[in-house]
């Protein structure tokens, strides 16, 4: 079992807490630099979107990584704010395509600015992003991020595809999320190695470590979206359903269910999606066959491979404090709930 | 008069097929490497935006450039295919963002491939554009790209500002238009010239001569919006107006109109502007105040200034080939039909 225990948790919540911080400034003296003279909505609207809440797990993850070989300096965490202007911008473009209102809590960008600030505004913050990267991590640095994010928006198309398709493959499932999530949570821990200096073997080694926790974490995204509690996590549940999304808890239910049950999933999935009832019925069927407590065994299974892959930097003994917040952060996602 | 003689109109024509199909060529190998193992959909939407039409002006602006700076290869074509990757890209945005249905005279990607896919394609041309320029134009090109971008985002969001706003400025508007549509093609060109290595007396000269083609370029779309034939352009008509879009003909009428005139402009703004009706009163209202001869004359004075930009071009007495195909294009710019 890979529980955190009470102290190691606290200081990754101190920690996290500190590098939160520091990323946050490097954002604000980012944006007020390449914001001066600009129209005042843009700002706004950039600033909403950064601003309200966010977990900012895929800037820890650079600057950790970038920690565990040695590197810590202010271009990091402007390196590092880049991953979180193209996390959010990648969000404000989802919230449109998904036409939400609540993230985080707090009105969406588009529920609150409407569609061409909302389009606009995550068109900014892709650009300003890869600006950055050219910048601070070199075209190496450039080509793994820019390869990333083509992958996502390819992982997008692909559950495009598959919504409401019950003969989707756990394997399929397995990479549309490497493609949407793990790919870029590995690029974030990788280019925090490579910006540090790393050789092969420790970016690699982080680059695995942060696909497996990247595919955890999009896991248990979809354990929140049936079993969340909505003040927690800042959004509706059921959102996944509603899309005909195929999550890897009704995976495993239509894997076992019977014929009947079976049937009765590929109606719901054709009916009319938004309807609670419709929700709670499809909860229960994945409840009946265990689906739940599958998922998150996978989820488990993924961090135990992720902290394997962390053996570069664990061989010698004693382990490095930054490499023990990796350590972890890998079990805090298995116990998130937001 | 700067009008095109028959020959040099010709000249240009046949150079502009020749790159335009290299540069295709390019795009076509460069999509079938990075798209290979990706979803269909995505190939779909990508070619369907890239491969309908499309004048193709700012990857001829960066070839031509790098011609009359004397380089000439296959890569040059991928640099100028990642210009017209971008452009594409925002002007799949664009139509989310206007919910139009019709561009080049084919169905839009949005009404073709509906939300999902014209957000995400966008994106995907957005991040190969950029990933292609940090590869192949090294961090200053990334750099003057980038730049370009966020304030080709920031004139959008001032546009947006500015809509139906009647005290909006002549200077306001050309700030407008050089930070949509100036700064993108000032650095297709000087891009070109940077890539074949030019001194920054040559890349400053091609970057100023784009700067104003682009401006003279974006005029031309106002005058075409009231007064092109939709076969010719492929777009309804009226839609500047329809959005409240403070183009130059509609300013100088508001420049020029007594106290009546002017409230009954006021009024035809504030009213249902997507009435057939209020847009053949504004356009009486704008050709009774010479609007569009104004706006028209204001474009052939920025072509005039553009090729007094190509100076040092130009001083050695024979002008090289290349060169008097840029002074074809910006004579062209003022005759153009669509």
């Amino acid at each position: 079992m890979n529980l955190p225990s009470p102290n190691h948790a606290l200081d990754l919540r101190i920690a996290t807490a500190a590098i939160a911080s520091r990323v946050e400034t490097a954002m604000r003296g980012d944006l007020e630099r390449t914001l001066t003279g600009c129209d005042s909505l843009l700002g706004e609207v950039v600033h909403h979107a950064l601003f309200t809440g966010g977990k900012r797990v895929r800037p820890l993850l650079t600057v950790l990584s970038s920690h565990c070989c040695g590197r810590d300096d202010d271009d990091l965490y402007l390196l590092a704010a880049a991953f979180e202007y193209l996390h959010v911008a990648t969000l404000i473009h989802d919230d449109v395509i998904d036409q939400a209102t609540q993230r985080r809590g707090s009105a969406t960008v588009i529920a609150r600015f409407g569609l061409t600030a909302a389009i606009l505004g995550g068109d900014w913050l892709y650009a300003r992003s890869m600006y950055l990267f050219g910048h601070l991590a070199g075209p190496q640095g450039l080509q793994i991020f820019c390869k990333a994010i083509l992958s996502m928006v390819n992982g997008e198309f692909v559950q495009l595809r598959l919504a409401c398709d019950t003969t989707t493959s756990k394997q399929q499932y397995f990479e549309v999320i490497r493609q949407k999530t793990g790919n870029l949570i590995a690029s974030a821990c990788a280019l925090g190695a490579l910006f540090a200096g790393a050789d092969d073997l420790r970016v690699q080694a982080l680059s695995t470590y942060g696909d497996l926790i990247g595919a955890a974490f999009q896991i248990v995204d979809d354990l929140l979206d049936f079993q969340g509690d909505s003040e927690n996590t800042g959004k509706k549940t059921g959102n996944d359903f509603a899309e005909g999304k195929m999550t890897l808890p009704l995976l495993h239910a239509l894997e076992r269910a019977d014929a009947t049950d079976r049937c009765r999933i590929e109606e719901l999935l054709a009916a009319d999606r938004a309807n609670p009832a419709s929700y709670r019925q499809m909860t229960a069927l994945i409840e009946h066959y265990d689906g739940f407590e599958a998922a998150a065994d996978t989820a488990r299974h993924l961090v135990d491979q992720a902290l394997a892959a962390l053996a570069p930097f664990t061989r010698a003994g004693s382990v490095d404090a930054n490499v023990r917040l990796l350590q972890e952060l890998a079990r805090y996602i298995l116990i998130r709930n937001k």
